[in-house]
């Protein structure tokens, strides 16, 4: 069995507001590690404000050197204007780990509150109040940051799921 | 007068071909400097693809060293997962240049025709003819290409307009 404690770092991508939380997984038992939101500031050029969230994601990844990543596919609504823009700043998400080698995932929404809450179409009181649950230690003061520690213990599940499957076989 | 050398780095945003084109705006004389697409390999995961994508970009940005850039608003369509794809592609675009300090402009896609051809509606076969015409040493071998110089002809003339009207005033 797996023993080794296993550093994930999730993402819920958004160009306002970027979540990111990372957990510990050890066996199966998992740990709180950090969280937070990264605002860039709304006024400035498109370009800048990427660059802005590209650097905060990959400077808190150099300091928390998780061992993989996730992110959730970002909801795809009727406003091209806005899937565009989720669109960018989910290319921010997906790029900084990349560039730093860590292995990412990708996780449909209803796929993440299934994992974390038992329903797909749970809503985000739930999603935060099962994090806290599940994460005791958790600190977090947006749905943001709840959604990314979610997001990162979908991936743990799926994983501790992987390594059951294997040792089964 | 301004009679410096400014270069000028165009880029038509896209997953699949990721077309760039440089050229030189001297007073108000334009000429070709170089041109080229990116295409990452189809099959991979997507955050590599976009990595690839960010890397080769950064790279021909660090060779030309140009001083201004120019990306294409991205064509938003009906279809929400193409427009996300786009979006991821388009954020490679924008941060690239603008992690180097280089500003970048934004023109919608029938801002271009419109200065590169003279109509909106232009079709790709008049862009490229077009382009060839106003940079007579230019070499591209597909629409990426051409349409990433249209795109850097197009923040050329805004330049050059602006350039004219300071003197004016």
């Amino acid at each position: 069995m797996e023993s080794q404690a296993i550093r994930i770092f999730g993402i819920d991508p958004g160009l306002r507001h970027m979540g990111w939380g990372a957990v510990e997984l050890t066996g199966t038992h998992l740990s709180y590690v950090a969280s937070g939101v990264i605002s860039p500031p709304s006024n400035g050029a498109l370009a800048d404000r990427l660059a802005l969230l590209y650097d905060a994601l990959e400077d808190r990844l150099r300091m928390l050197a998780p061992h993989e990543a996730a992110v959730e596919e970002t909801f795809v609504n009727r406003d091209p204007a806005a899937t565009l823009k989720l669109g960018q700043a989910r290319g921010m998400a997906l790029l900084a780990p990349a560039r730093l080698g860590i292995p990412v995932g990708e996780y449909a929404a209803n796929q993440v509150k299934k994992t974390v809450v038992g329903v797909g179409h749970a809503d985000k009181k739930q999603v935060q109040a099962m994090v806290k649950v599940l994460l005791p230690k958790a600190q977090f003061s947006s749905a943001d940051e709840a959604d990314a520690l979610a997001i990162a213990i979908c991936h743990a599940h799926q994983r501790a799921a992987k390594q059951l499957g294997k040792r089964a076989s």
